[in-house]
């Protein structure tokens, strides 16, 4: 079967269409090109390079000494089982905050793995009530752990990691976070928070290449954890008591994957690191919001809730408005969007993150345009009369 | 920092030492050159293109309408661990064959996940002694599966995979391969030997890029697995439910891995499968062992019990060899090669896998050559008398 790519009017500098996902996303020429080498895994140079993305990575969470990186292989969703498996303990108990999909599935991930949970649910477009969390710490001592998602990209809601990790402090609990959609372009102080850790992927904020999770890890906590993992890959401190020892990945890492990584943070440095890449985001976040509501597209978010991420909108509601026919013109005319994963509306998403500018919102927009008038929809001053 | 390339007299396509090691790999500069692309997860080419590799990979194992492939991102491990804690039940007995530390690692994994053992290990340099196979298989109705390696990539050996799936057919039990680094060169036939389910991953002797494992399933003991896993994220049976109602990954793939993958695969089909490409492995192996024999090095293993996949090979006997001089001075000559695992001997291995010919092997003997020139190391006649 050949490798046939659509060739798209609007197309990136490899000829593929542009991503406006949650990921995989679109990223430099240069970072793809940085796969066309093999490397041994006990090359000095290749292990030399694993140890300054593990640095920096910790870095962009201003962990400073107190805080260390363990990688883990496979997507965010293996970080995110490691984190939760391998620091909590068999006998802990977690409070998880749910408003989307990313929450639910922490709390899968503990049930399978068989620790205990207390679950604090809101809609999909609400945070935590913070007084409820308040009131769930001081009333269920048992709890060890709070886990929180920064960007719950189900809907693009940014929940106040802040505030929740003032009140795990004061409860004295640990403090988890899943912060993947959002993690080097909206600003996260590990010590701060006073996070036990910190999850997020190669292949977002940081525009790398799926295939490499991470957790930014308090090393009194990763200390203290030996023994609680369930699993042998999974299992954060004995891969990171191996990098103490040997500075070797466990298991063949993804060498091409981590080089590409690599050469992603060294661009993320130059953009200005996190102001720099959280900037560029919230103007592409702003362009969006602006042309898709002057086109009539109402977000799901209330402003000072959307995070500079992902956008949900609202489905037209005009009956010429097709989304499979909106979805694959779009797709035609260079630009991939995102269904919804909303169970409180029908809704699509787009993405704002990525090797993506100002040009390219601005292409998306002019598609939509387009497309709205090649459906036949109506102008949104009609529509509104 | 640099991603400083050495610059070697022989060196590969991309400019890279040839990796004479158990993975990463060598690979083609069209497999690597497949990744400059970037691919949604749910693009219809995409999934296609995934489609298309597991359906292959589970042809090379002569799998049939029976067999079923599952992949799982990370390293071999990852898919190891799946394989074993998503088909063996919580209540299960697995008869583990150790000789060397990959089954070694299998046992660890069945320790953590809390599945029971009992463990027939063998020196590593000897098979499994098949009629103690039996007499535990006989004596011991409580086990459910067994476990064997394929090559065990310790020391190179091959071991009887054939004859085991006979005693574990004939008792009853499960089957279980793993056949990481032999899979793609050895021929094994998943009906013949009446597996379960036979692991290996992207990144041996399928030539691709490392970062996704895969385990090929008899679908009727898939089927039979739904509830056993332990883990989220290496549920094989939740991964399979989930690609035949949306023909998706549950989590974001490692897309560009696996379009290499496919790339890969294209290739191997070039070379004409299984036969063609073990050729060319018998083939470097054979040009490696004459050759080093003819300079005085002794490989660990009886002709008959080695694999065409890697080959250990004993330190020399004489005070001038110094091995990380040689090791490194084969490295400057573009080749790397990889320090032994055994615990029997002190030792060396060099692969035959990967992206390597005649040429390769010819030119890694004369470094070879050379540095025992430069090390002052006697010729082999002069050794031996
Ligand atoms: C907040 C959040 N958590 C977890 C994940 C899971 O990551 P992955 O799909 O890489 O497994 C995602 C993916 O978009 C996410 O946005
Ligand atoms: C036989 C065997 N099993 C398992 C593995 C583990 O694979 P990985 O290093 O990709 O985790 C290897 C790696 O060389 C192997 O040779």
């Amino acid at each position: 079967m050949p490798l046939s790519k659509p060739t798209a009017p609007f197309a990136s500098e490899t000829g593929d269409p542009f991503l406006l996902t949650p990921g995989p996303l679109t990223t430099s020429r240069s970072v793809k090109a940085a796969m066309l080498h093999d490397w041994g895994s006990r090359d000095a140079n290749f292990i030399a390079i694993n140890k300054a993305v593990l640095a920096q990575l910790c870095e962009i969470a201003n962990g400073g000494e107190d805080y260390v990186t363990v990688p883990v292989q496979g997507s965010g969703t293996f970080a995110v089982e490691a984190m939760l498996t391998s620091l909590v303990p068999p006998k802990g108990k977690v409070l998880v905050l749910v408003n989307g999909a990313y929450g639910l599935r922490a709390k899968r991930i503990l049930d399978i793995a068989g620790r205990k949970t207390v679950v604090h649910q809101t809609a999909e477009d609400a945070p935590p009530d913070l007084k409820k969390v308040e009131a769930i710490l001081k009333r269920t001592p048992s709890i060890t752990h709070v886990f929180a998602v920064h960007c719950e990209t189900t809907s693009g809601i940014l929940n106040p990691v802040e505030e929740i990790g003032a009140l795990a402090a004061q409860y004295g609990k640990g403090y988890l976070i899943d912060s993947m959609s959002a993690f080097g372009a909206v600003p996260l102080d590990a010590r701060a928070v006073r996070a036990d850790a910190i999850t997020a992927s190669s292949n977002k904020c940081i525009e790398g290449v799926p295939g490499l999770g991470f957790v930014i890890c308090r090393r009194a906590a990763l200390e203290a954890s030996q023994g609680n993992a369930t699993t042998l890959v999974l299992d954060l401190h004995d891969q990171w008591s191996n990098f103490e020892k040997t500075g070797q990945y466990r298991f063949t890492p993804p060498t091409h994957v981590i080089v590409a990584l690599h050469q992603a943070l060294q661009e993320f440095t130059t953009e200005g690191g996190v102001p720099g890449r959280g900037g560029r985001y919230r103007n592409n976040c702003r362009i969006l919001l602006d042309g898709m509501a002057a086109l009539g597209f109402k977000p799901l978010l209330a402003a000072e809730l959307q995070a500079p991420i992902i956008v949900t909108f609202h489905m037209l509601d005009d009956p010429r408005f097709d989304f499979q026919r909106f979805y694959d013109g779009l797709k035609e005319r260079g630009f991939v969007i995102y269904p919804g994963k909303l169970t409180v509306a029908d809704s699509f998403r787009m993405g704002c993150i990525g090797r993506l500018g100002e040009r390219e919102m601005h292409g998306a927009l002019d598609a939509v345009r387009e497309l709205l008038r090649v459906m036949g929809v109506s102008a949104p001053s009609t529509q509104a009369a």
